[in-house]
């Protein structure tokens, strides 16, 4: 990677506002964290913006609670020449943030999603990379930088957030030299994990419970759903983003090809979500309902009543699967 | 770390037998697999033993198959010059198979429990190797060797396993360096980390539903318990082994400083299990009812009803807290 084009635009400036994306996750968050610590150690004026909160996995990170949402912002009086996106695959992403961006002098687009648009003046965008955390550590070494513990922090967050902690398939040997110099900084591994990944509400917990009581197993065991209804919501107390991977708890029984998460409204609705093993074409099947996604994760809302969507969704997908044994 | 010793006693026989601890877990048998793989391909006759049958997590590894229990073993007519103890910190790991070990003319102990007792004639501990996959990597590069992907495969399932994947605070910069020359030997990280982690038969999930379904909170949030009873373990068709880990569920709950999973049986006792965070000792908890165990993971066996051993242990324990704040 050429990080020279990037380090030349941020010696040319005295202040810099960096961008995470909208709904922000662990790498845009962690990766624009180390970032404003090595500009701050470098000298340099920094803000950071972001739409939404930072989300609580992210809040023990040094610096995390500078980060501003864009309605604070006085176009009047703050002006920043130098503007970084972080993580962001269009400016779409940047939402409420965008007039930040559109003001700057120079923009920089640090990336690594293949969809990348190349919007900035800079684009800085490795698809190779498993997180931009990774890009981050190699530009503060570049940049001949440190890393000092905070910054390792927010960067193994970036890093193992957005690899399922080294598991998904973006996860290269590169990301294990990434985290194993990070490491070497002296975090606290197991700790900085019971927080990304072993932390949940009692709500979530609850609604857990609730979730995995209402499990149905079709087609021999290759097929399991899963319910959450608004009443269960309320009755945990659980927020309606704590259901998320809750469908993995369905995909992952051994002799599961199929795990469907139906999460019904009292306004009448039904989102379904899917995923899939091996074999199965999920996205073609949410795609039939007008919904979409991937090959083996994909999702749709369907019209109806619980027991009627079920029967549509399952009246669907079992002749798929005969078709493809 | 040497790996003189032990590549010379490997140099000097044609014919070898490992043997993996009882309980078998993934790096006793994925660090014994790859150190057959790597033997067999040096020409040397290889024998693998275990007490207890290969996890179905290790299965899909290659010559997972050809681990024998050492029954089948002919004391007369099958002699093995040199055996290999593989991740056992004692004789007493090795179990029915310690008559193989006894009967060798070169012993060998290959391990990194800091409790190993260096029992054999040549010994290879490393106190800071995460998990012996890690060892044994090294000493096949040592020996000039060339790890495949099948043994690729076992040493990442070896280390993988032993570190919580890279979370636990045995996880080094090494343990990092080695998985990324592992990823670089072409293996397949989300299958295996699917095959690994993220497999549960039909019954253990079952059990989790009921199991989650008995939760009770105490002293603010602070404490969380969990029940499995006899009943619940019969009407989920769960086994013994896969109420592991579910005490975690207790906890990761954001507020909780305890955790404690009741497995509370017919025959009138009750296994209690404790999972502290940050300051609670459990294991002095524990011991005081006969127990033991770690500060921050303990156990015990009570003798009662479920309701009063609750009551027992609660009554002990908040007084405890009270004392930390």
């Amino acid at each position: 990677m050429d990080y020279a084009g990037v380090l030349s635009a941020i010696e040319s400036y005295p202040s810099v506002a960096l961008i995470s994306h909208i709904m922000p996750d662990g790498d845009t968050m962690g990766s624009a964290l180390a970032l404003a610590m090595h500009l701050n150690a470098a000298g340099k004026e920094v803000a950071l913006f972001c739409e939404h909160p930072v989300p609580p996995a992210c809040r023990f990170l040094a610096m995390s609670e500078t980060f501003r949402q864009p309605g604070s912002w006085d176009a009047q009086n703050e002006t920043y020449p130098l503007v970084i996106a972080v993580d962001c695959s269009d400016l779409e992403r940047l939402g409420t943030a965008r007039p930040i961006y559109d003001s700057a002098e120079c923009t920089v687009n640090i990336d690594h999603h293949i969809s990348n648009k190349r919007y900035a003046r800079i684009n800085l965008v490795d698809e190779r990379a498993a997180a931009v955390g990774e890009m981050i550590f190699s530009l503060i070494r570049s940049a001949g930088g440190t890393v000092d513990k905070p910054m390792a922090e927010a960067l193994y967050a970036a890093i193992s957030t957005d690899t399922g902690n080294f598991s998904y398939s973006n996860t290269t040997p590169a990301t294990h030299h990434t985290a194993a110099e990070l490491l070497a900084c002296g975090i606290d591994v197991y700790t900085l994990n019971n927080i990304l990944f072993r932390t949940h509400s009692l709500g979530r917990t609850r609604l857990l419970a609730r979730v995995l009581g209402t499990l149905e197993m079709h087609r021999e065991g290759t097929v399991a759903l899963l319910t959450a209804t608004d009443d269960m919501m309320r009755q945990s107390g659980a927020k309606e983003s704590e259901t998320e991977g809750m469908i993995n708890f369905a995909r992952e029984i051994d002799t599961v090809q199929v795990g469907i998460l139906f999460r019904s409204r009292t306004d009448g609705t039904v989102k379904v979500s899917f995923r899939s093993k091996e074999y199965v074409d999920v996205s073609a099947l949410a795609q039939s309902f007008g919904g979409g996604g991937h090959t083996r994760a994909a999702g749709c809302t369907i019209e109806g009543s619980l027991e009627a969507v079920k029967k549509q969704v399952l009246d669907r997908l079992l002749p798929m699967m005969e078709r493809k044994h």
